[in-house]
């Protein structure tokens, strides 16, 4: 069958020729529908994060997956369910955090990620998974179920933000999006949605006309530009936020959270920058997440309840939403144009098969 | 009666006569048993922190106390009743935070803090209060009440730790506290007497014998000289933190709490530094915060459940510690020895009345 994989060494992601996976008797086989494309992806193909499987010098792309059970085994599914593969496995032996169903809270050396770390991903026509990690995903979004994942990422950090507010009432009514790449949009989206917040902003660096900017607002957000509004002075400019999620990868916009936060505030941190010396002003920071009782929380992964509540708010996002997110559903053949980025691309997608009910 | 108060303009706090509070219907009329000192007395002397009453150029200092109620009136205590005051009262009308019982999470503005900020203080032969800001002693705690004010504040800030820690399994079992002062080996006993840790260390800058390093090894804790071994440098020579409980006040150590987390820890910061601008690595500790589901959460105040738990946990903690850690206890003549800070005091207290059984 065909793959999508690189190679150590290589010149990046190719179309490869690899056998078929067999399913063991606790696993399905699922024929894959569709893979997204996010920034990970980009950082394992330059080499910046993640590795091979142990003993191959090739590792299959994808983690945000969406196919069809073709075969169930002895896993609670049906053929012809639509399922997303959750993304951590155990590396070998398995933990206590796969255990009890917590692999995004396993340290690293405690876990393998499919595309991204140690284990083969999705882009390929077919691959195999322990029932357990698959979520049922509504045959209605069998086109667009390569979301759940980046949703549940946004889910799983909104958890623990929320989690570290559960100590008092707390009752935000603002909220800031630090990026508008897909994880950031999704994530405006997912807030307005959940209906918590009475004012939603989303931050960006980028001119107008631009797609982004119009997604931000058709969702009755407000359009931050950082050229003109740096993170620290939203408060100023517009007002102090009682959530902050960062989507950037900028390490300043991180620590610029506490300046943005309203006393009694969160900031989730998801973004994964490489180490970059700077001066901050630590002493007003430090007094500020005292003095305000204001919290910062990174996030990283999910788990099979994040997938589900993903692809339970992902039937309730409109219609108009995916047709601007989505800008590029490629087949194989084309999987080079799914991995291009520029103003116009948002979310992109590799086609491995289509979906026919049955 | 006498008053241990700062003047606008002043010299310094001095002893002033002042005349004798009349409580309110709904207020209970208080003796001064005893009186504590710590580091935000120091900073309302120094004008650092805080501010003077409405109208008045005169603030009576004082936030940590301990009485006896002398006159119930409608409250829900009777004479003889040992109690302790919570510092936070509403700034003339009363608000949502103050309504719900969570006064410590109220934003600048929407509180005086009495002995502090806006509100005259407990140093004082008699001090008045409603009795929902009163929260019972155990007589035999009479003497040493004056300590359940500083430990309510870790007991606040280990509750919005926990919460942050609570939509997942955490089980911790290392925990490190910054800061060997008062608040410091308070939160180490505390840490100690709840028996979820198998491991715990304090860190401090002192050169042996001193009595702060013999209070942490009776504890049964590991001193750590951050002179020796810096915050960030904790994991390599010891472990890595489960929970970092801050109590220095240096932002340095606050940033550098991330790199002394495990996976999945928590840092509460307690510190209220001033502005103090330096050079960090905000990439990697981004990308350690995300990468290992970490987190900081601020921590200010606490309100009456916090008093609770604190009068409760102090009368489990062993005689012995109470002995050392209470370095001196002054009549309210001798009151500038309370104020001394030298390498043999740990907490001091200023007595305005002895406590007598009924």
């Amino acid at each position: 069958m065909k793959a999508i994989a690189v190679e150590r060494g290589g010149d990046g992601p190719a179309v490869v020729d690899v056998e078929r996976p067999t399913p063991g008797p606790e696993e399905a086989l699922v024929r894959t529908l569709r893979v997204g494309v996010d920034g990970t992806d980009g950082e394992v193909i330059a080499g910046h994060h993640g590795g091979f499987p142990p003993d191959s010098d090739r590792l299959i792309l994808g983690h945000e997956a969406v196919g069809v059970v073709e075969q169930a085994g002895d896993t609670h599914f049906s053929p012809g369910d639509v399922v997303a593969p959750t993304v951590r496995r155990p590396p070998g032996e398995s933990n206590e955090y796969f255990e009890r169903g917590e692999p995004d809270m396993a340290p690293s050396g405690a876990y393998y990620e499919r595309g991204i770390e140690g284990a083969d991903g999705y882009m390929a026509e077919y691959f195999t998974s322990p029932g357990e990690y698959l979520v049922s995903v509504p045959p209605s979004l069998a086109g667009l179920g390569f979301l759940v994942e980046p949703l549940s990422i946004a889910d799983k950090a909104l958890e623990l933000a929320y989690a570290s507010r559960s100590s008092f009432e707390w009752d935000p009514e603002s909220a800031v999006v630090l990026g508008n790449g897909s994880l950031g949009l999704l994530t405006l989206a997912y807030l307005r949605e959940r209906h918590e917040y009475d004012r939603l902003y989303c931050l960006g660096r980028r001119d107008r006309p631009d797609p982004t900017i119009d997604i931000i607002e058709e969702l009755g957000a407000t359009y931050i530009d950082s050229r003109e509004t740096p993170v620290a002075e939203i408060p100023a400019a517009y007002e102090s936020m009682d959530l902050v999620f960062e989507a950037t990868g900028s390490a300043k916009h991180a620590l610029d959270t506490v300046a943005a936060l309203a006393p009694n505030g969160v900031g989730a941190l998801l973004g994964v920058p490489e180490p970059w010396e700077f001066e901050v002003d630590g002493g007003s920071l430090h007094r500020d997440l005292v003095l305000h009782n204001k919290a910062l929380v990174g996030s990283v992964n999910s788990n099979v309840r994040h997938f589900e509540a993903a692809a339970d708010a992902l039937g309730a996002f409109p219609e108009w939403l995916f047709d601007e997110l989505v800008t590029g559903v490629y087949d194989v053949s084309q999987f080079e144009a799914a991995f291009d980025d520029d103003d116009t691309t948002i979310k992109t997608a590799v086609q491995f098969s289509a979906y026919e009910e049955r």
